[in-house]
């Protein structure tokens, strides 16, 4: 199994580069100090989300960013999948599938309740991957937000 | 303007038969010790959420649960709208749009990037209340959830 690494401080310069790719692959490039900033928290252990190395801490294939939140319709501690990349070279290999398929576990075990993901409802790639892990559309729920 | 108080453990009597007649207005009963098991944490601190009585602590007319997490693409702390809810003999009286165009504010003060709520795509009234308050829906962006 592909080994998943809680990312310290000290692994953002492996981690940023990845950090930006993503951005540049959702067309939002954004820059280095953005990066950082929105990153360095979650490394010193800010409770609102973690980030996880995929492969190698030497050499990391991609990552993946948890946002925590508290449903109380739920119950307890929701998860949403802020952020998952792995570089182009290793996909198609099932690993994002078994990354999102061990991590949902691995959470539920420490009392996460349910898991999110927000994805483009026309991206049908998308939705056949997350339907295979078990991840299904609450029906007509959409998400309205103000920024700043 | 209608006070807005940070709810305490000591608040749970009054919040409790809040919370169950929101879940009893939703379409979804929960029963009172999933609330309380629910509820608990955020009074108690959890930095996963808050908790606000709306009105007078004594006699709250309502309430809202605002859960917080984590986005590298805004760069920091975000909020989601949980729940709120108004007692009946309450609303259409602007108290819902004054609580929520001032809550969004004074944690934006606070360091959050963005606020989120979810509705069902259907309810032109909520669409409305929202679209008042600058929340807007992201073009095409659904939310796929794994439960348990």
């Amino acid at each position: 199994m592909t080994a998943l690494r809680l990312a310290r401080p000290d692994d953002l310069p492996k981690l940023l580069p990845l950090v930006e790719a993503f951005h540049e692959h959702i067309g939002a490039p954004t820059k280095t100090d953005h990066c950082e900033s929105a990153l360095s928290p979650l490394l010193e252990g800010n409770p609102l989300g973690v980030v996880y190395l995929i492969g190698p801490r030497i050499a990391p294939i991609g990552y993946i960013v948890i946002s925590f939140g508290w449903s109380v319709e739920y119950g307890g501690m929701i998860g949403t999948v802020d952020q998952v990349f792995l570089r182009p070279s290793v996909r198609g290999r099932g690993i994002g599938h078994e990354v999102l398929s061990e991590l949902p576990k691995a959470l539920a075990d420490a009392g996460l309740k349910a898991m999110n993901v927000q994805i483009p409802f026309d991206d049908e790639a998308a939705q056949r991957f997350y339907s295979r892990l078990h991840f299904k559309q609450r029906n007509g729920i959409i998400t309205l937000t103000r920024e700043g």
